[in-house]
C-alpha cells in the first residue's frame, strides 16, 4: 500500500467517533441476522427519511446552494460531502467520505449506504420534487465515495 | 434550576457524540414505529450481548478487578462507569452516566437501557456466571444513573 | 462524594478532548517554568483576544442577544455557556463550564482563565464598549464557573 | 484537485479537534508575534519533552517493538503513525497525519513540528539512548508526513 492509501485508511478507519463505532457494528450484525437485505435497506432509508426531516434544508432553488446547503449540514456532522450534477434527465449526486463503513463494517456497505438514499429523498421532496422522483444508489459503496442519482425509475 | 442542576444537564445533553445523534435518534423512532416495547427491549438486549462479545473483559475473578476492567472500556468510550456491590444472594450494579438519553432521546428511556443488560448479561456469563443468573434492569434511567441486578430471577 | 459530585467530576475530567489535553498541560507547564504569573496571564488575554477575532460575533445591542450569540459559539466548540446581567454601573458575567481546568490542569487555574478576560474584552469592544471598560476576572475558577466583570476599572 | 487530493484535504483539515482549533491557532499567532523562530522551535521542543514523559513507553528494544508502542500511544490520541527504519548509523522515522497544520496553520509548519522532535528525544533517551544522540527534523512538513533522524548530529 503506498503512502497516499496508507493516508485515506488510517483517516477513514477513525472517521466514527470511538463512543458509537461498537454499538453501531453490534447493531449492523444484530439487523444481519434478523432481516432480509431488502427488509434491512428499507430500515436504513425510513432511518433517513427521518434523519432529513430532523434536519431540514433552508430554502434553496438553485443547484449550488442545494449542495451547499446540503454540505453545511454534511460537514458539521463529519459525514463527508456531496457534489450534485444535472445531467438534463437526472440529478447525478456523488458523497464522499460517509463514515459509514467505519461505523456499520465492510459487508455492510451492501445496504448500509441506503441511510443516503432516504435523507436525499427527504430533501429533495421538501424542495419540492413530485414524489415520482426517486434517489437510488447507482454506484457500489467504498472509502472514497458513492453515486446516486435523483431521477425517475428506470 | 439551580446551577448543579444547569451544569449536569448541559453535559449530558452533549455527551453523545454530535457525529451520530440524529442517525441513534432517528433509529429509535424507527424502531418505535415497528417493534411493540418487548422487542425493542429484546432487539438492544441483543445489541448488548454483541457489543459485550466484540469488547471482552480480561480475566478477572474479584469485583474490584471486574469493575474495574468494566470501567476501564466504559470510560474509554465515555459511556460513564458502574460501581458493583454484592448484596449476598444477587450483585447490585449502579451505571452512572451512560450517554442513553442524549443519544436515543427521552422517549427511549423505557426500552433502550436494555443494551446495558446485554453487554452485562455477556460479560458475567463470559467470567463464568451460569445461564441461570440473569441481568435485569430494576430502575428507571435518568441522567445520573440506573440500576441492574444479576442473580436468580425472582 | 456523592453521586451528583462524582457525575460532575466525570464529565468534567472527560470535557478536554483526550487529543489535545496531554499537549495543552505540557504547555502550561512549559509556560509556568518560563513566565512569572502576570506575564503568563498577559499571554493568555491576548490569545484570547485572538480568539474572539478570529470568530467574531454577529451585531447585536440587547443583553439577551448578545448572551445568546456568545453561547452560540461557546456551545458549539464546548467551552461551556455564560449568563451576563446588567449591575447599573457594570455588567457581571457568569462563565460555566469552560474546560480549562481539564486542559490546563488544577495549578493553571491561577493564570489560564485569563484566557476569556481576552475573548470577552475583544467581543465588548467589537460591539462598541469603550476602551475605558475592562474585562476582569472576580472570582476563582473552578468547574462550576468562574465571574466576570465588565465595567471601569476601580 | 481530484478525488484523493479532494479526500485527505477533508480529512486533513478536520482532525484537529474543535474544541481547541481556534485557541491553538491564536496560540500559534501570538508566538509568532513574541518569539523569533529558533526560539518557537525551541519552545515546542520543550513542550515535546513534557509530553512524551506524560506519556512514557513501556520498555522495550527492537525497532518493532518500539514503534508499536509508540503508534499505540499516537493512533490513540489521533496524533498519526510513525515508521521507523534503521539505517546504520542513524535512525529515520517517518510520521504521518500528525494534526499539526490543522490545529497550528499553515505558517506555523516551520516550527510547530518541533514538538515531534521534543517527543521523540525524550522516548529515546528513556529507552536509553544516550545524549549525543539527537533527534532532528530533517524535512518539510506537509498533510502526508514529515522525516526525522535520531543519530549523532553532522
Amino acid at each position: 500500500m503506498d503512502v497516499t492509501a496508507s493516508v485515506i485508511a488510517y483517516f477513514s478507519a477513525r472517521q466514527c467517533a470511538s463512543q458509537w463505532q461498537v454499538f453501531l457494528l453490534s447493531t449492523a450484525l444484530e439487523l444481519e441476522d434478523r432481516l432480509p437485505i431488502a427488509e434491512r435497506r428499507h430500515f436504513m432509508r425510513s432511518v433517513g427519511r427521518r434523519f432529513g426531516r430532523a434536519l431540514p434544508l433552508p430554502d434553496c432553488a438553485k443547484l449550488g446552494d442545494i449542495s451547499r446547503a446540503m454540505n453545511e449540514i454534511w460537514t458539521r456532522l463529519d459525514w463527508g460531502w456531496v457534489e450534485i450534477s444535472d445531467e438534463t434527465d437526472h440529478l447525478r449526486l456523488r458523497h464522499y467520505c460517509a463514515p459509514l463503513e467505519a461505523a456499520f463494517g465492510r459487508p455492510a456497505q451492501d445496504w448500509a449506504p441506503a441511510v443516503l438514499e432516504g435523507v436525499y429523498q427527504q430533501w429533495f421532496e421538501q424542495l419540492g420534487a413530485g414524489s415520482r422522483l426517486q434517489v437510488t444508489q447507482v454506484s457500489g459503496f467504498d472509502a472514497m465515495g458513492v453515486e446516486l442519482r435523483l431521477g425517475v425509475p428506470a
